[in-house]
């Protein structure tokens, strides 16, 4: 299949490592953005090109601009070049793609962003491994679909086919409730005295990096997704108000705290174990101070999450045994690298 | 002054990690812990000892057991050890300085932690540059202030003065609310599909990240520290019903996530400027399309929050100018990279 003919509308962070991504995979891409040295900077950077395109000259638009624009650049969009496939890239899917009802559109959702903003912060890779949404309509044609999963592809994203609907209803999830806790914690700090805030650590800075992010965007994407949004949140205080219920009754309070561990948890395995399961790596150590120092120099180097150990000591064959109890999927890492450094060590494969 | 003779009791990530900054500081160590493996552990990794100490080989107790044993371990520690200085490095100090009420104990608190536990995952680095709270009781010695102060300085933590309700109060607020709000964020995904959570981008994992510390330890904090946490949990509650009113009102919810936005970027400026000040670094381009490309890629390597950006043209000298917009803290690393870069960058001191 010969390489499509692009134009990325927008050439925000989003747009702009569309346009990268396409041109590495051999696309030829042009951009437009209402700030024309966005448009500029954004060609600069995928070796793409800018200036005025004839009606028959594009195959796929990729609409990239703000959310609340997104409707009237696809109609556009639609008009300007009625032999090609449009899409969009905005977070939600469902009103988008009943305002526009054409057969030529097909919404879309890269899982991939920052908190950053503008194509200077734009990169080749933002979508390499990621997943992107396609919610094609009840009228959307074969024939764009399977073009716009190829495109897809060429990004290094995985396409997902997902209905608009529901779409929405996994990013008010996944992505708008999370961002509006964030936001909920980062708003709190209001009522706190700086010589408070300065003992901040790691753990809060984390809860609240995408809080930082940019206002007007995430008034849009909330906005339109309401009523999914407002559900969640309904559940949220819900919780909230049973948390605040159960502060000092220890035991209602250690499993709540539980499930959320687990919630969180859930977030890692990628592989489809049981991320709380955990595998013993057994060491053989000599019996002497010095092993014992370098092997707890050696494991505490990777940086892996030790959920417990025990040491044992064989008094007839004068060696002791380290066992390390540790997440499913990093027992063999953590094997491999005690062997590479030249530890006699095994996952002691029944013991979960 | 001499180097102290340190006891640890609790062999535990804080626990190890005090023994190895201390040991590298020159000060003998000894570690005790409920575990015998523990205790022969953070020997090893932090040149320490075990074993047991008559009363007087001992100027200092460090209690670092989980929270709910540190009234009884500190209560013992200064019968065991009548001349010695004992603090203790929990969370909620209030409550535990009250029961104790001994002019030997002083309690405090390391603003450094992780969502790790145990021994193997400590580290001799662990306080550079952190706080390290101090709240002596009414009846502490002047001397043992002076000696912890010591102590503390020895670790490459920085020592802080707070009384024990203020610091209690402190740490709802920047430490145990947001570790709820991440628990509440993550509880919550147990009414999420997997298909759903497949979708999850790294914003969730950021929120919900210390969600998976150890539940028995949190238990015990939030417990003990439950009357400065239900004051905030119970504010959040009303941020959190203010939300779900105004979902729909694009102006009000605007507001409500710049309040959110300046305070997640409130934990940022460390050196007293106002974070959301931008300023602007110029680079002189050459008229050609290679250096545009080249400078773009130069920036973009860099990762910074590039705010806005504007590109000028001199047609009479036949050189450009980009503009780069930049919070007021990046902009003299960014201008030195790109003087490293080879380029011709200077900051634009008047245009805030």
């Amino acid at each position: 299949m010969t390489q499509p003919r692009v134009l990325i509308i927008g050439a925000g962070l989003v747009g702009t490592s569309v346009g990268m991504a396409l041109t590495r995979s051999g696309a030829t891409v042009h951009f437009e953005d209402a700030n024309p040295s966005h448009a500029t900077v954004a060609a600069g950077l995928s070796k793409g090109r800018i200036g005025s395109l004839g009606p028959d000259e594009v195959d796929v638009v990729v609409v990239a601009t703000p959310p609340a624009s997104i409707v009237a650049v696809v109609r556009e969009a639609l008009q300007r070049f009625p032999a090609a496939l449009v899409t969009d890239v905005g977070s939600v899917k469902a009103p988008i793609t009943a305002a526009i009802a054409h057969p030529h559109y097909i919404g879309s959702h890269p899982m991939a962003g920052s908190q950053h903003t503008g194509p200077l912060t734009a990169s080749a890779s933002l979508f390499e491994g990621r997943a992107w949404i396609v919610s094609p309509g009840p009228d959307a044609l074969p024939a764009h679909v399977e073009l716009l999963h190829q495109l897809i592809g060429s990004t290094g994203a995985v396409a997902v086919t997902m209905e608009p609907h529901r779409h929405d209803e996994a990013v008010a999830q996944v992505s708008h409730l999370p961002h509006l806790m964030s936001i909920l914690t980062a708003s709190h700090l209001r009522e706190v005295p700086p010589a408070h805030l300065e003992l901040a650590g790691q753990g809060l800075r984390d809860v609240t990096r995408i809080a930082r992010s940019d206002t007007t965007m995430w008034r849009q994407i909330i906005t339109t997704n309401s009523a999914a949004i407002r559900h969640e949140l309904g559940e949220v205080a819900a919780d909230l108000a049973h948390l605040i219920g159960i502060l000092d009754d220890p035991d209602a309070l250690e499993q709540f705290l539980a499930v959320g561990r687990q919630g969180a948890l859930s977030l890692r395995g990628k592989h489809g174990n049981e991320p709380l399961a955990l595998r013993f790596v057994t060491v053989r150590i000599p019996d002497e101070p010095r092993a014992l120092a370098r092997l707890f120099g050696d494991v505490g180097e990777l940086g892996l999450n030790v959920e417990d150990f025990t040491l044992a000591h064989d008094t007839v064959a004068e060696v002791g045994y380290l066992s390390i109890a540790v997440e499913h999927d990093s027992a063999e890492q953590l094997r491999d690298a005690l062997l590479e450094h030249g530890w006699d060590a095994w996952i002691k494969e029944d013991q979960v």
